[in-house]
């Protein structure tokens, strides 16, 4: 009391004053019930407001964790203190998070990274020895043999052999350089590096990025924080969520008339379309870039999410070499991988790494001179990565129970996939192209009048709409098509295939009895 | 041979082939030995040069690991070849990585960590039971109990309350709110993301962003990656580095007529100058802050770091608190902590917080969704930093093993930070502010016209040319204080405090017999 009166005698409203050991309500409350205080003088405008922010960061859109996914924290809560709901638990399907929905660490991995976090461990009788040979070999590669230094800023040295080793071996002998690896924070890091370095000009000489639509709004977020120009091409949803080159000619001779595309992006396998991109493709989409003069950016972090038995990951560096010197002496391309996606589904640890091909040797310089300033991606992600390409090979320890495990991941993954599409596809009014690779369905949804209607009387995009009342009323989370784009007048969504079989099955049971046109 | 031939008959030269199996240079010999091939075919332009890319980026320029640290690389190489040079080894004095300079990691924190890890460590008896805690109730605020899953874009809810919970012990019962507490990628990306969403406006509207001078390198790069503009204020040399704010009004001053200064960073304990600045100093800046409608960024990542007995580290947002609900309700203010700094020193996990204090809430919103781009920060480096601000207690099992290491590392940094200070000062031509906190002497050296005119002549900086010297001489890697900005006309360089003990005073040594003006 005493103090509240002191401060309103010095012309201050106690309200935000945060008073130690009180809640800052009940001194507001107990200052200007006894004394008038003038609260307009406490609090002056703001130096960072909506008006005064950067307009780019501003105008970036994220849906994978947009206002859906607030939604479900709030009914979580809600849930929790005991509110009745047609359900018991939100399913949180809008993120690829494999662990977060129950699938087990692979056993290897995170024995090599205890044995790395504490050296101790490397007595003990109870870790296999191709664990310790693993450990051992990045601890000595560390400062000070340990995770806790810094490493140098373009990741350390042994693990960008192991992982030039192993994009060798998976392109069937295309030399890799360890000195075109740099280890990430994460895919996202190296994507938006690689974006941050490329983007210059002004008006029409803007930088254009072309970008799949449907996307991976990561893209799209990036994009605007660059103040670069988003060139949309679509993907073909007639036919599989293909690529076809005409379409990349048309926006790309489109955009010319008001940017200077610069850059080409590709997923795939296609998030969130599920796209795996044929070895044709591919070559199609290298001679228009050899073409167009394009830098290309290879988003390839479903490498090993391939389900259908007829399609097969092709990697775009391996493509690009064996299209003969003239394309892979030319073509400037970086790649991108991660230790979130596959089967480890590592995403906590941010781990990635990326590739680059022909970059010119000034601008290899610039970017460990960018990375630098941020000093080095988490080391633990590092050692992760490692893991990922120097998994256990036969005739190791712990081989058979590493098979075991990724295959176990790997299959159900493919089963669910199946009955994904297939129990969509059950539904008049929804329609689901093949699962072909990554985790996720887009299926496309025909929304009936009525619905549109109701979306409209609340101001709603209507497969936002549609997401929004899907997840009021079964607790499903999924992200509106609209966060990654889609044509004019279709509707979609994305739901990841993360979730175990029967947890699934009741997921999709809910979603398509939901849907009722 | 063959393919060679293949090649140049298809007009390509195949110097970059990489061919499968064979070195490069020898395909090429052997090619251009025998047909006179046209290199000139087959590389094309590149699209990303130096001309073509990000300007911003181009002039980014981090001197932490800049050509010094580069030529230090190149030396250990040689060294390893075999190479005679008059040293054995390359001592990094360079960066602030106490783990690569022999610290051990604090024991509780790696047994945590390893407990996260690999959660089988749960049933093991050599683990004790306060770090057993510690990891059950990190893991079960992770999404399927696993440091492999996405934590929230802010950072696990739990750790986020537990660094509340310290700042608020810290501060002496000023309360910290968990929603204001974001989990960042060491104290570099937090820094970075509020400045991303600060910087707005062209022409004499651009931001401004005041730095101190010398500062750490990380704000002038990213002010230069966003096109801000750098404003500088110098600390006063003659005064142990001291903050004076009538040159924080001078710099504003001038400032105004070109840019719109709206944000002032503050490194205390400061980096380089191992400044830790007084109450009464930082009640100034604050009070300037407010006047001038300045955003205030506290980088406080060595708040555990003060040696002299006569100072101590007084917090920002204690000081804010502490002059009233006009300051505490109305000054924008945003601090960094780190996992990387402090007795800890596990810069490799890239741990860190960012406390935001009256932030608009529209702009807390803003902030959430740009986080989210990046999905969140490496989750192992939120559990490292939940042990930085929850460590052992009293009673508890790990409590004098703990208090033993901290205060060993601690111990020891302050022996050396009098050490570095009183035989830099011995030397003529050497001057060397007290210490009193951070990790690194930044000493004046009155470099001999002698030596300025060699400078010259191989078109060196003088303190660059004196840092290259001692390189090569020594084998000693320090950073010239060009990198951090200087008054003109004097010179210094940045020297680390953290090798062991012993080699330190070898290092000072050799620092000091070298330096003979």
């Amino acid at each position: 009391m005493q103090r509240a009166a002191a401060l309103v005698r010095r012309g201050c409203c106690p309200r935000t004053l945060g008073p130690w050991g009180r809640s800052q309500s009940s001194a507001a409350a107990e200052a200007s019930a006894v004394l008038k205080v003038r609260p307009e003088r406490s609090r002056r405008e703001r130096i960072l407001t909506l008006e005064s922010m950067n307009p780019q960061v501003k105008a970036v859109e994220y849906a994978v964790r947009g206002p859906i996914v607030l939604k479900a924290g709030e009914i979580e809560l809600e849930l929790q203190r005991g509110i009745k709901k047609p359900f018991t638990e939100v399913i949180r399907a809008n993120i690829g998070d494999a662990q977060a929905m129950g699938q087990q660490p692979i056993t290897f991995l995170r024995q090599v990274m205890a044995l790395c976090t504490y050296p101790n461990l490397l007595d003990s009788p109870s870790f296999p020895e191709d664990a310790k040979k693993r450990a051992r070999r990045i601890l000595q590669a560390c400062g000070g043999n340990s995770l806790g230094s810094y490493s140098a800023s373009q990741g350390v040295n042994c693990i960008r052999e192991d992982v030039a080793a192993y994009i060798t071996r998976r392109d069937g002998g295309v030399p890799a350089d360890p000195d075109n690896i740099y280890l990430t924070t994460g895919a996202s890091d190296g994507i938006s590096t690689i974006l941050k370095i490329l983007v210059s000009g002004g008006g029409k000489s803007r930088t254009g990025v072309m970008i799949p639509i449907p996307q991976y709004p990561l893209y799209s977020a990036v994009i605007s924080e660059l103040d670069a120009i988003q060139v949309n091409y679509y993907l073909d949803e007639d036919n599989c969520w293909a690529l076809n080159v005409n379409e990349l000619r048309r926006a790309v001779q489109q955009a010319k008339e008001h940017c200077n595309p610069k850059v080409l992006c590709i997923i795939n396998p296609g998030n969130p379309t599920g796209q795996v991109q044929s070895r044709k493709c591919i070559e199609d989409v290298i001679h228009f870039a050899w073409e167009e003069k394009l830098f290309l950016l290879a988003d390839e972090v479903y490498q090993d999410n391939v389900y259908s038995s007829d399609c097969k990951f092709h990697s775009f560096k391996k493509v690009l070499y064996e299209m003969g010197p003239e394309y892979s002496s030319n073509v400037e391309l970086a790649s991108f991988h991660s230790t979130s996606k596959g089967y480890m589904g590592e995403c906590g640890y941010r781990g990635g790494y990326m590739e680059v091909i022909n970059l010119h040797p000034e601008i290899k310089g610039q970017l460990v001179k960018l990375l630098s300033v941020r000093l080095c991606p988490p080391v633990s992600g590092q050692a992760a990565m490692d893991i990922v390409v120097n998994p256990p090979v036969p005739g190791e320890e712990s081989f058979e129970q590493f098979s075991r495990e990724k295959e176990s991941v790997l299959g159900n993954l493919a089963k669910k996939a199946k009955l994904t599409e297939d129990m969509f596809n059950q539904v008049p009014g929804i329609h689901c192209n093949p699962l072909m690779g990554a985790m996720y369905a887009f299926p496309r949804i025909f929304i009936p009048v009525k619905a549109m209607e109701a979306a409209q009387a609340h101001k709603m995009a209507p497969d936002m709409f549609y997401c929004m009342k899907l997840l009021e009323e079964t607790g499903i989370c999924v992200v509106p098509g609209s966060g990654f784009g889609q044509r004019e007048g279709t509707y979609h969504f994305r739901m990841t295939i993360l979730p175990p079989v029967e947890k699934l099955k009741t997921v999709l049971q809910k979603d398509t009895s939901f849907f009722v046109p």
